[in-house]
Protein backbone atom coordinates (compact mmCIF):
# COMPACT_ATOMS: atom_id res chain seq x y z
CA UNK A 1 0.00 0.00 0.00
CA UNK A 2 2.05 2.76 -1.53
CA UNK A 3 -0.06 5.71 -0.64
CA UNK A 4 -2.10 5.45 2.63
CA UNK A 5 -5.05 7.87 2.95
CA UNK A 6 -5.65 9.40 6.73
CA UNK A 7 -9.28 8.91 5.94
CA UNK A 8 -11.98 7.36 3.36
CA UNK A 9 -15.31 7.23 2.87
CA UNK A 10 -16.90 4.12 1.33
CA UNK A 11 -20.37 4.49 0.28
CA UNK A 12 -22.63 0.22 0.22
CA UNK A 13 -20.12 -0.31 2.69
CA UNK A 14 -22.59 -2.77 4.76
CA UNK A 15 -21.89 -5.85 2.59
CA UNK A 16 -20.08 -7.57 -0.66
CA UNK A 17 -17.41 -5.31 -1.73
CA UNK A 18 -17.70 -2.48 0.50
CA UNK A 19 -18.06 -4.19 3.58
CA UNK A 20 -14.66 -6.35 2.29
CA UNK A 21 -12.90 -3.27 1.52
CA UNK A 22 -13.68 -1.85 5.12
CA UNK A 23 -11.94 -4.95 6.67
CA UNK A 24 -9.00 -4.60 4.47
CA UNK A 25 -8.50 -1.31 5.39
CA UNK A 26 -8.22 -2.01 8.89
CA UNK A 27 -6.73 -4.66 8.81
CA UNK A 28 -3.55 -3.01 6.72
CA UNK A 29 -0.04 -2.54 8.72
CA UNK A 30 -0.46 1.67 8.61
CA UNK A 31 -4.60 1.29 9.27
CA UNK A 32 -6.06 5.17 8.26
CA UNK A 33 -7.34 7.22 11.20
CA UNK A 34 -10.69 7.79 9.75
CA UNK A 35 -13.00 5.41 8.20
CA UNK A 36 -16.52 6.21 7.43
CA UNK A 37 -18.46 3.19 6.43
CA UNK A 38 -21.74 4.22 4.88
CA UNK A 39 -25.22 2.31 4.56
CA UNK A 40 -28.50 3.51 3.39
CA UNK A 41 -30.09 1.37 6.83
CA UNK A 42 -27.03 0.87 9.85
CA UNK A 43 -29.36 -0.40 11.99
CA UNK A 44 -31.04 -2.76 9.84
CA UNK A 45 -30.26 -6.69 9.44
CA UNK A 46 -28.04 -6.70 6.83
CA UNK A 47 -25.67 -4.57 8.51
CA UNK A 48 -24.72 -6.59 11.38
CA UNK A 49 -21.63 -7.34 9.94
CA UNK A 50 -20.77 -4.10 9.58
CA UNK A 51 -21.94 -2.86 13.34
CA UNK A 52 -19.56 -5.73 14.51
CA UNK A 53 -16.79 -4.48 12.85
CA UNK A 54 -17.61 -0.84 14.16
CA UNK A 55 -17.24 -2.21 17.59
CA UNK A 56 -14.14 -3.46 17.49
CA UNK A 57 -12.56 -0.50 15.90
CA UNK A 58 -14.45 2.23 17.61
CA UNK A 59 -12.06 4.45 16.95
CA UNK A 60 -11.17 4.70 13.39
CA UNK A 61 -14.56 3.49 11.56
CA UNK A 62 -17.80 5.68 12.18
CA UNK A 63 -20.61 4.03 10.07
CA UNK A 64 -22.70 6.94 8.51
CA UNK A 65 -26.54 6.58 6.74
CA UNK A 66 -26.34 7.55 3.48
CA UNK A 67 -28.45 6.63 0.65
CA UNK A 68 -27.10 7.37 -2.71
CA UNK A 69 -30.34 7.69 -4.57
CA UNK A 70 -31.14 10.47 -2.30
CA UNK A 71 -30.06 13.87 -2.01
CA UNK A 72 -31.21 14.79 1.14
CA UNK A 73 -29.52 12.00 2.84
CA UNK A 74 -26.44 12.58 1.29
CA UNK A 75 -26.61 16.43 2.37
CA UNK A 76 -26.79 14.92 5.93
CA UNK A 77 -23.92 12.53 5.59
CA UNK A 78 -22.12 15.02 4.52
CA UNK A 79 -22.57 17.24 7.46
CA UNK A 80 -21.83 14.59 9.77
CA UNK A 81 -18.88 13.75 8.16
CA UNK A 82 -17.57 17.17 7.44
CA UNK A 83 -18.35 17.39 11.79
CA UNK A 84 -16.16 14.68 12.49
CA UNK A 85 -13.56 15.31 10.37
CA UNK A 86 -10.30 17.22 11.30
CA UNK A 87 -9.14 19.96 9.62
CA UNK A 88 -7.36 17.64 7.08
CA UNK A 89 -10.07 16.75 5.64
CA UNK A 90 -11.28 13.70 3.18
CA UNK A 91 -8.53 12.08 1.00
CA UNK A 92 -10.37 9.36 -0.16
CA UNK A 93 -14.04 8.86 -1.10
CA UNK A 94 -15.08 5.29 -2.82
CA UNK A 95 -18.21 5.30 -4.79
CA UNK A 96 -19.17 1.56 -4.15
CA UNK A 97 -22.73 1.76 -3.47
CA UNK A 98 -24.79 0.58 -6.43
CA UNK A 99 -27.88 -1.96 -7.53
CA UNK A 100 -27.97 -4.08 -11.04
CA UNK A 101 -31.09 -4.77 -12.64
CA UNK A 102 -30.53 -8.16 -14.31
CA UNK A 103 -33.11 -7.76 -17.49
CA UNK A 104 -32.73 -6.60 -21.04
CA UNK A 105 -34.41 -3.94 -22.48
CA UNK A 106 -37.86 -6.04 -22.57
CA UNK A 107 -37.58 -8.11 -18.83
CA UNK A 108 -36.22 -4.18 -16.88
CA UNK A 109 -39.26 -2.47 -15.36
CA UNK A 110 -39.45 0.88 -15.50
CA UNK A 111 -38.99 1.30 -11.91
CA UNK A 112 -35.58 -0.83 -11.92
CA UNK A 113 -34.28 1.52 -14.70
CA UNK A 114 -35.30 4.16 -12.53
CA UNK A 115 -33.88 3.20 -9.40
CA UNK A 116 -30.42 1.67 -10.93
CA UNK A 117 -29.74 5.27 -12.69
CA UNK A 118 -30.25 7.04 -9.45
CA UNK A 119 -28.73 5.19 -6.91
CA UNK A 120 -25.67 4.33 -9.82
CA UNK A 121 -25.19 7.76 -11.27
CA UNK A 122 -27.03 10.45 -9.94
CA UNK A 123 -25.87 9.27 -6.31
CA UNK A 124 -21.77 9.66 -7.38
CA UNK A 125 -22.46 12.83 -9.19
CA UNK A 126 -24.50 14.57 -6.08
CA UNK A 127 -21.94 12.83 -3.58
CA UNK A 128 -19.05 14.34 -5.19
CA UNK A 129 -20.18 17.65 -5.59
CA UNK A 130 -21.84 17.89 -2.16
CA UNK A 131 -18.13 16.45 -0.28
CA UNK A 132 -16.06 18.23 -3.11
CA UNK A 133 -15.11 21.23 0.28
CA UNK A 134 -13.98 18.29 1.77
CA UNK A 135 -11.76 16.60 -0.68
CA UNK A 136 -10.51 20.23 -1.46
CA UNK A 137 -9.79 20.56 2.10
CA UNK A 138 -7.42 17.71 2.08
CA UNK A 139 -5.24 19.07 -1.35
CA UNK A 140 -4.81 22.18 1.17
CA UNK A 141 -3.70 20.06 4.21
CA UNK A 142 -1.58 17.53 2.10
CA UNK A 143 0.20 20.78 0.68
CA UNK A 144 2.02 18.17 -1.83
CA UNK A 145 2.84 18.38 -5.39
CA UNK A 146 1.14 15.32 -7.45
CA UNK A 147 -2.16 13.49 -7.29
CA UNK A 148 -2.62 10.76 -5.03
CA UNK A 149 -5.13 9.05 -2.60
CA UNK A 150 -2.77 10.92 -0.08
CA UNK A 151 -3.62 14.10 -1.38
CA UNK A 152 -7.33 13.45 -2.60
CA UNK A 153 -9.12 11.15 -4.94
CA UNK A 154 -12.10 9.50 -5.98
CA UNK A 155 -12.48 6.53 -7.59
CA UNK A 156 -15.96 5.31 -8.86
CA UNK A 157 -16.82 1.47 -8.76
CA UNK A 158 -17.56 0.86 -12.77
CA UNK A 159 -17.54 -2.23 -13.99
CA UNK A 160 -16.70 -3.99 -17.58
CA UNK A 161 -20.31 -4.80 -17.97
CA UNK A 162 -20.23 -0.66 -18.56
CA UNK A 163 -17.72 -0.77 -21.46
CA UNK A 164 -18.54 -0.96 -24.99
CA UNK A 165 -16.71 -3.09 -25.59
CA UNK A 166 -18.08 -5.72 -23.38
CA UNK A 167 -21.51 -5.80 -25.02
CA UNK A 168 -20.83 -8.08 -28.00
CA UNK A 169 -19.29 -10.62 -26.08
CA UNK A 170 -21.92 -10.57 -22.48
CA UNK A 171 -24.60 -9.36 -23.40
CA UNK A 172 -26.08 -12.58 -24.08
CA UNK A 173 -25.03 -13.92 -21.29
CA UNK A 174 -25.95 -11.07 -18.40
CA UNK A 175 -28.04 -8.34 -20.17
CA UNK A 176 -28.65 -6.07 -16.98
CA UNK A 177 -29.18 -3.13 -20.03
CA UNK A 178 -30.18 -0.76 -17.25
CA UNK A 179 -26.74 -1.60 -15.06
CA UNK A 180 -24.64 -0.99 -18.43
CA UNK A 181 -26.56 2.39 -19.22
CA UNK A 182 -26.16 3.58 -15.61
CA UNK A 183 -22.16 2.13 -15.62
CA UNK A 184 -21.51 4.01 -18.87
CA UNK A 185 -23.22 7.43 -17.59
CA UNK A 186 -20.65 6.43 -14.20
CA UNK A 187 -17.58 6.09 -16.29
CA UNK A 188 -18.62 9.62 -18.48
CA UNK A 189 -18.85 11.09 -14.91
CA UNK A 190 -15.55 9.78 -14.11
CA UNK A 191 -13.93 11.11 -17.25
CA UNK A 192 -15.62 14.79 -16.96
CA UNK A 193 -14.85 15.11 -13.21
CA UNK A 194 -11.78 14.06 -14.02
CA UNK A 195 -10.99 16.54 -16.28
CA UNK A 196 -13.05 19.40 -14.48
CA UNK A 197 -11.11 18.83 -10.73
CA UNK A 198 -7.52 18.37 -11.79
CA UNK A 199 -6.64 22.01 -11.55
CA UNK A 200 -7.71 21.11 -7.86
CA UNK A 201 -5.24 18.60 -7.61
CA UNK A 202 -8.36 15.99 -7.07
CA UNK A 203 -7.62 12.40 -8.97
CA UNK A 204 -10.82 10.59 -10.06
CA UNK A 205 -10.71 6.99 -11.31
CA UNK A 206 -12.98 4.57 -12.12
CA UNK A 207 -12.60 1.11 -11.12
CA UNK A 208 -13.60 -2.85 -12.40
CA UNK A 209 -13.26 -5.31 -9.31
CA UNK A 210 -13.23 -8.25 -11.68
CA UNK A 211 -15.99 -10.71 -12.00
CA UNK A 212 -16.55 -11.43 -8.04
CA UNK A 213 -17.99 -14.26 -6.12
CA UNK A 214 -20.76 -11.65 -4.29
CA UNK A 215 -24.97 -11.49 -4.29
CA UNK A 216 -25.00 -8.61 -6.73
CA UNK A 217 -21.77 -11.21 -8.83
CA UNK A 218 -23.58 -14.53 -7.76
CA UNK A 219 -21.49 -17.47 -7.52
CA UNK A 220 -20.14 -18.99 -10.64
CA UNK A 221 -18.05 -15.55 -10.66
CA UNK A 222 -14.16 -15.75 -11.05
CA UNK A 223 -12.38 -14.72 -8.07
CA UNK A 224 -13.81 -14.40 -4.19
CA UNK A 225 -14.43 -10.75 -3.12
CA UNK A 226 -10.32 -11.04 -0.90
CA UNK A 227 -8.72 -11.10 -4.33
CA UNK A 228 -10.76 -8.37 -6.32
CA UNK A 229 -10.73 -6.03 -2.96
CA UNK A 230 -6.62 -6.92 -2.37
CA UNK A 231 -6.02 -6.36 -5.97
CA UNK A 232 -8.14 -2.68 -6.14
CA UNK A 233 -6.55 -1.44 -3.20
CA UNK A 234 -3.37 -2.04 -4.38
CA UNK A 235 -4.72 -0.04 -7.31
CA UNK A 236 -5.98 2.73 -5.35
CA UNK A 237 -3.16 3.44 -2.80
CA UNK A 238 -0.46 3.62 -6.01
CA UNK A 239 -2.63 5.92 -8.28
CA UNK A 240 -1.04 9.21 -9.82
CA UNK A 241 -1.30 11.92 -11.56
CA UNK A 242 -1.02 9.45 -14.78
CA UNK A 243 -3.64 7.74 -13.47
CA UNK A 244 -6.60 10.23 -13.20
CA UNK A 245 -9.41 10.12 -15.89
CA UNK A 246 -8.61 6.25 -16.19
CA UNK A 247 -10.75 3.27 -15.87
CA UNK A 248 -8.73 0.02 -14.37
CA UNK A 249 -9.37 -3.22 -13.71
CA UNK A 250 -8.71 -4.88 -10.01
CA UNK A 251 -5.00 -5.69 -11.44
CA UNK A 252 -4.07 -2.13 -12.77
CA UNK A 253 -4.75 -2.95 -15.98
CA UNK A 254 -6.70 -0.12 -18.29
CA UNK A 255 -9.72 -0.93 -19.35
CA UNK A 256 -11.47 0.58 -22.74
CA UNK A 257 -14.49 2.83 -22.04
CA UNK B 1 -33.68 8.90 -49.96
CA UNK B 2 -32.47 4.97 -50.50
CA UNK B 3 -35.41 3.24 -48.31
CA UNK B 4 -38.19 5.41 -47.66
CA UNK B 5 -40.35 4.33 -44.92
CA UNK B 6 -44.45 4.34 -44.77
CA UNK B 7 -44.78 5.47 -41.31
CA UNK B 8 -42.25 7.82 -39.16
CA UNK B 9 -42.59 8.79 -35.42
CA UNK B 10 -40.34 11.88 -34.02
CA UNK B 11 -39.90 13.10 -30.42
CA UNK B 12 -39.32 16.76 -29.81
CA UNK B 13 -41.05 17.84 -33.44
CA UNK B 14 -41.59 21.12 -32.55
CA UNK B 15 -38.48 22.77 -32.95
CA UNK B 16 -35.19 22.72 -34.10
CA UNK B 17 -33.71 19.50 -35.38
CA UNK B 18 -37.46 17.96 -34.75
CA UNK B 19 -38.95 20.03 -36.40
CA UNK B 20 -36.62 20.47 -39.64
CA UNK B 21 -37.28 16.85 -39.67
CA UNK B 22 -40.66 16.92 -40.14
CA UNK B 23 -40.75 19.59 -42.95
CA UNK B 24 -38.10 17.43 -44.79
CA UNK B 25 -39.99 14.32 -45.25
CA UNK B 26 -42.88 16.23 -46.33
CA UNK B 27 -40.94 17.80 -49.19
CA UNK B 28 -39.24 14.41 -50.38
CA UNK B 29 -40.03 13.27 -53.82
CA UNK B 30 -42.02 10.19 -52.03
CA UNK B 31 -43.68 11.22 -48.99
CA UNK B 32 -44.67 9.24 -45.91
CA UNK B 33 -47.45 7.91 -44.80
CA UNK B 34 -47.38 8.91 -41.43
CA UNK B 35 -45.75 10.98 -39.73
CA UNK B 36 -46.29 11.11 -35.89
CA UNK B 37 -44.86 14.56 -34.77
CA UNK B 38 -44.50 14.05 -30.87
CA UNK B 39 -44.23 17.16 -28.55
CA UNK B 40 -44.76 17.53 -24.72
CA UNK B 41 -47.08 21.18 -25.64
CA UNK B 42 -48.98 20.18 -28.44
CA UNK B 43 -51.38 23.50 -27.74
CA UNK B 44 -48.42 25.45 -26.32
CA UNK B 45 -46.83 28.90 -28.34
CA UNK B 46 -43.71 26.86 -29.31
CA UNK B 47 -45.76 23.93 -30.78
CA UNK B 48 -47.00 27.05 -33.51
CA UNK B 49 -44.89 26.06 -36.65
CA UNK B 50 -45.74 22.48 -36.43
CA UNK B 51 -49.12 22.96 -36.09
CA UNK B 52 -49.09 25.21 -39.23
CA UNK B 53 -47.49 22.16 -41.40
CA UNK B 54 -49.89 19.96 -39.34
CA UNK B 55 -52.57 21.80 -41.09
CA UNK B 56 -50.79 21.95 -44.38
CA UNK B 57 -50.33 18.28 -44.59
CA UNK B 58 -53.08 17.03 -42.28
CA UNK B 59 -53.72 13.50 -44.26
CA UNK B 60 -50.12 13.08 -43.49
CA UNK B 61 -48.84 14.53 -39.97
CA UNK B 62 -50.55 13.94 -36.65
CA UNK B 63 -49.44 15.97 -33.39
CA UNK B 64 -49.35 13.46 -30.68
CA UNK B 65 -48.42 14.89 -27.30
CA UNK B 66 -45.44 12.92 -25.49
CA UNK B 67 -43.57 13.73 -22.26
CA UNK B 68 -40.23 11.96 -22.62
CA UNK B 69 -40.21 12.40 -19.24
CA UNK B 70 -43.19 10.94 -18.16
CA UNK B 71 -43.86 6.76 -18.86
CA UNK B 72 -47.97 7.64 -18.25
CA UNK B 73 -47.64 10.08 -21.67
CA UNK B 74 -45.68 8.03 -23.05
CA UNK B 75 -47.96 5.02 -22.42
CA UNK B 76 -51.07 7.60 -24.11
CA UNK B 77 -49.25 8.45 -27.11
CA UNK B 78 -48.21 4.74 -27.34
CA UNK B 79 -51.94 3.74 -27.54
CA UNK B 80 -53.29 7.00 -29.80
CA UNK B 81 -50.31 6.30 -32.45
CA UNK B 82 -51.51 2.37 -32.01
CA UNK B 83 -55.00 3.36 -33.06
CA UNK B 84 -54.24 5.51 -35.73
CA UNK B 85 -51.86 3.30 -37.78
CA UNK B 86 -52.86 0.53 -40.03
CA UNK B 87 -51.54 -3.39 -39.53
CA UNK B 88 -48.01 -2.24 -41.17
CA UNK B 89 -46.74 -0.94 -37.95
CA UNK B 90 -44.52 1.80 -37.01
CA UNK B 91 -41.77 1.67 -39.13
CA UNK B 92 -38.80 4.23 -38.04
CA UNK B 93 -38.88 5.70 -34.71
CA UNK B 94 -36.57 8.55 -34.19
CA UNK B 95 -36.11 9.54 -30.02
CA UNK B 96 -35.12 13.19 -30.83
CA UNK B 97 -36.42 15.29 -27.78
CA UNK B 98 -33.40 16.15 -25.41
CA UNK B 99 -32.42 18.64 -22.74
CA UNK B 100 -28.96 20.33 -22.41
CA UNK B 101 -27.88 21.88 -19.35
CA UNK B 102 -25.04 23.22 -20.08
CA UNK B 103 -22.86 23.27 -16.66
CA UNK B 104 -20.09 21.18 -15.12
CA UNK B 105 -19.99 19.38 -12.00
CA UNK B 106 -19.92 21.87 -9.95
CA UNK B 107 -22.36 23.99 -11.75
CA UNK B 108 -25.01 21.89 -12.54
CA UNK B 109 -28.18 21.90 -10.23
CA UNK B 110 -29.46 18.16 -8.90
CA UNK B 111 -32.68 18.82 -10.69
CA UNK B 112 -30.71 19.49 -14.03
CA UNK B 113 -28.74 16.28 -13.23
CA UNK B 114 -31.97 14.47 -12.70
CA UNK B 115 -33.46 15.80 -16.18
CA UNK B 116 -31.08 15.38 -18.23
CA UNK B 117 -31.08 11.01 -17.19
CA UNK B 118 -34.91 11.53 -17.33
CA UNK B 119 -35.45 13.00 -20.74
CA UNK B 120 -32.60 11.63 -22.71
CA UNK B 121 -32.01 8.29 -21.33
CA UNK B 122 -35.20 6.96 -19.23
CA UNK B 123 -37.56 8.86 -22.01
CA UNK B 124 -36.00 6.86 -25.31
CA UNK B 125 -35.92 3.44 -23.40
CA UNK B 126 -39.00 3.70 -21.97
CA UNK B 127 -40.14 5.01 -25.78
CA UNK B 128 -38.65 2.11 -27.53
CA UNK B 129 -39.65 -0.92 -25.20
CA UNK B 130 -43.42 0.93 -25.24
CA UNK B 131 -43.10 1.03 -29.26
CA UNK B 132 -41.61 -2.20 -29.73
CA UNK B 133 -44.90 -4.11 -30.57
CA UNK B 134 -45.59 -1.26 -33.42
CA UNK B 135 -42.36 -1.94 -34.47
CA UNK B 136 -42.24 -5.85 -34.68
CA UNK B 137 -45.37 -5.76 -36.40
CA UNK B 138 -43.95 -3.18 -39.16
CA UNK B 139 -41.31 -6.53 -39.59
CA UNK B 140 -43.90 -8.61 -39.80
CA UNK B 141 -45.34 -6.83 -42.33
CA UNK B 142 -42.44 -5.69 -44.52
CA UNK B 143 -41.89 -9.27 -44.87
CA UNK B 144 -38.97 -8.57 -45.98
CA UNK B 145 -35.13 -9.96 -45.62
CA UNK B 146 -32.39 -7.48 -43.72
CA UNK B 147 -32.55 -4.51 -42.05
CA UNK B 148 -33.51 -1.13 -42.89
CA UNK B 149 -35.99 1.63 -42.02
CA UNK B 150 -38.36 0.66 -44.89
CA UNK B 151 -38.90 -2.46 -42.10
CA UNK B 152 -38.37 -1.74 -38.35
CA UNK B 153 -35.63 1.04 -37.27
CA UNK B 154 -35.20 2.99 -34.14
CA UNK B 155 -32.84 6.06 -34.63
CA UNK B 156 -31.74 7.38 -30.93
CA UNK B 157 -30.35 11.42 -31.71
CA UNK B 158 -26.97 10.78 -29.90
CA UNK B 159 -24.19 14.16 -29.96
CA UNK B 160 -20.53 13.94 -30.45
CA UNK B 161 -20.29 15.02 -27.09
CA UNK B 162 -21.18 12.30 -25.39
CA UNK B 163 -18.52 10.45 -26.82
CA UNK B 164 -15.65 9.73 -24.26
CA UNK B 165 -12.84 10.47 -27.18
CA UNK B 166 -14.62 14.14 -27.04
CA UNK B 167 -13.68 14.82 -23.83
CA UNK B 168 -10.47 15.93 -23.82
CA UNK B 169 -11.33 18.92 -26.79
CA UNK B 170 -14.30 20.07 -26.03
CA UNK B 171 -14.61 19.87 -22.00
CA UNK B 172 -13.49 23.43 -21.35
CA UNK B 173 -15.55 24.57 -23.71
CA UNK B 174 -18.76 23.19 -23.17
CA UNK B 175 -18.89 21.03 -19.67
CA UNK B 176 -22.33 19.86 -19.71
CA UNK B 177 -21.57 17.17 -17.83
CA UNK B 178 -24.87 15.78 -17.47
CA UNK B 179 -25.98 15.59 -20.77
CA UNK B 180 -22.78 14.18 -21.99
CA UNK B 181 -23.44 11.60 -19.20
CA UNK B 182 -27.08 11.09 -20.55
CA UNK B 183 -25.83 10.61 -23.92
CA UNK B 184 -22.99 8.04 -22.90
CA UNK B 185 -25.96 6.48 -21.52
CA UNK B 186 -28.26 6.66 -24.54
CA UNK B 187 -25.47 5.52 -26.56
CA UNK B 188 -24.62 2.11 -24.51
CA UNK B 189 -28.72 1.92 -24.69
CA UNK B 190 -28.20 1.67 -28.42
CA UNK B 191 -25.61 -1.24 -28.42
CA UNK B 192 -27.49 -3.15 -26.09
CA UNK B 193 -31.28 -2.67 -27.45
CA UNK B 194 -29.22 -3.35 -31.28
CA UNK B 195 -28.02 -6.73 -29.92
CA UNK B 196 -31.19 -7.88 -28.29
CA UNK B 197 -33.58 -6.64 -31.03
CA UNK B 198 -31.67 -8.23 -33.83
CA UNK B 199 -33.24 -11.67 -33.66
CA UNK B 200 -36.68 -9.52 -34.38
CA UNK B 201 -35.33 -7.44 -37.09
CA UNK B 202 -35.40 -4.04 -35.72
CA UNK B 203 -32.47 -2.12 -36.54
CA UNK B 204 -30.76 0.43 -33.77
CA UNK B 205 -28.62 2.99 -34.14
CA UNK B 206 -27.32 6.47 -32.95
CA UNK B 207 -26.89 9.35 -34.77
CA UNK B 208 -24.63 12.83 -34.13
CA UNK B 209 -26.18 15.32 -36.19
CA UNK B 210 -23.11 17.80 -36.05
CA UNK B 211 -23.02 20.72 -34.17
CA UNK B 212 -26.19 22.66 -35.19
CA UNK B 213 -27.55 25.98 -35.31
CA UNK B 214 -30.30 25.63 -33.08
CA UNK B 215 -31.76 26.73 -29.79
CA UNK B 216 -29.83 24.16 -28.44
CA UNK B 217 -26.44 24.16 -30.33
CA UNK B 218 -26.70 28.43 -30.27
CA UNK B 219 -25.42 30.58 -33.42
CA UNK B 220 -21.91 29.92 -33.19
CA UNK B 221 -22.16 26.38 -34.16
CA UNK B 222 -20.97 24.82 -37.71
CA UNK B 223 -24.09 23.81 -39.71
CA UNK B 224 -27.36 25.14 -40.25
CA UNK B 225 -30.46 22.83 -39.18
CA UNK B 226 -31.17 22.30 -43.21
CA UNK B 227 -28.10 21.05 -43.68
CA UNK B 228 -27.81 18.56 -40.87
CA UNK B 229 -31.54 17.30 -41.36
CA UNK B 230 -30.41 16.81 -45.40
CA UNK B 231 -27.44 14.18 -44.10
CA UNK B 232 -28.85 12.70 -41.34
CA UNK B 233 -32.21 11.34 -43.43
CA UNK B 234 -29.88 10.40 -46.00
CA UNK B 235 -28.04 8.82 -43.49
CA UNK B 236 -30.94 7.22 -41.94
CA UNK B 237 -32.94 6.05 -45.21
CA UNK B 238 -29.32 4.38 -45.88
CA UNK B 239 -28.86 2.03 -42.86
CA UNK B 240 -28.87 -1.45 -43.27
CA UNK B 241 -28.57 -4.64 -41.26
CA UNK B 242 -24.54 -3.81 -41.09
CA UNK B 243 -25.36 -0.65 -39.28
CA UNK B 244 -27.15 -1.96 -36.60
CA UNK B 245 -25.53 -0.92 -33.15
CA UNK B 246 -23.45 1.71 -34.73
CA UNK B 247 -23.08 5.82 -34.03
CA UNK B 248 -22.91 7.36 -36.86
CA UNK B 249 -22.64 11.46 -37.79
CA UNK B 250 -24.74 13.03 -40.11
CA UNK B 251 -22.19 12.25 -43.22
CA UNK B 252 -22.80 8.40 -42.56
CA UNK B 253 -19.32 8.09 -40.41
CA UNK B 254 -18.50 5.97 -37.86
CA UNK B 255 -17.83 7.98 -33.94
CA UNK B 256 -16.12 6.08 -31.59
CA UNK B 257 -18.52 5.85 -28.50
Amino acid sequence: MASQPISILITGANRGLGLEMVEQILQASQPVKQLFACCRDPDGPQAEALRTLAKKHADVVSIVRLDASDLRSIRRATQRVGAALPPGGLNLLINNAAVLPRGGLQTTSPEDMQSALHTNVLGPANIIKEFLPLLRAAVRAGGRAGMSCRQAAVVNISAFLGSFPSIEETYDFLPAISYRMSKAALNMLTLCASTELKRDGILVAALHPGWVRTDMGTQEADIDARESVEGMLDVVFSLNEKDTGTFLNYKGKVIGW
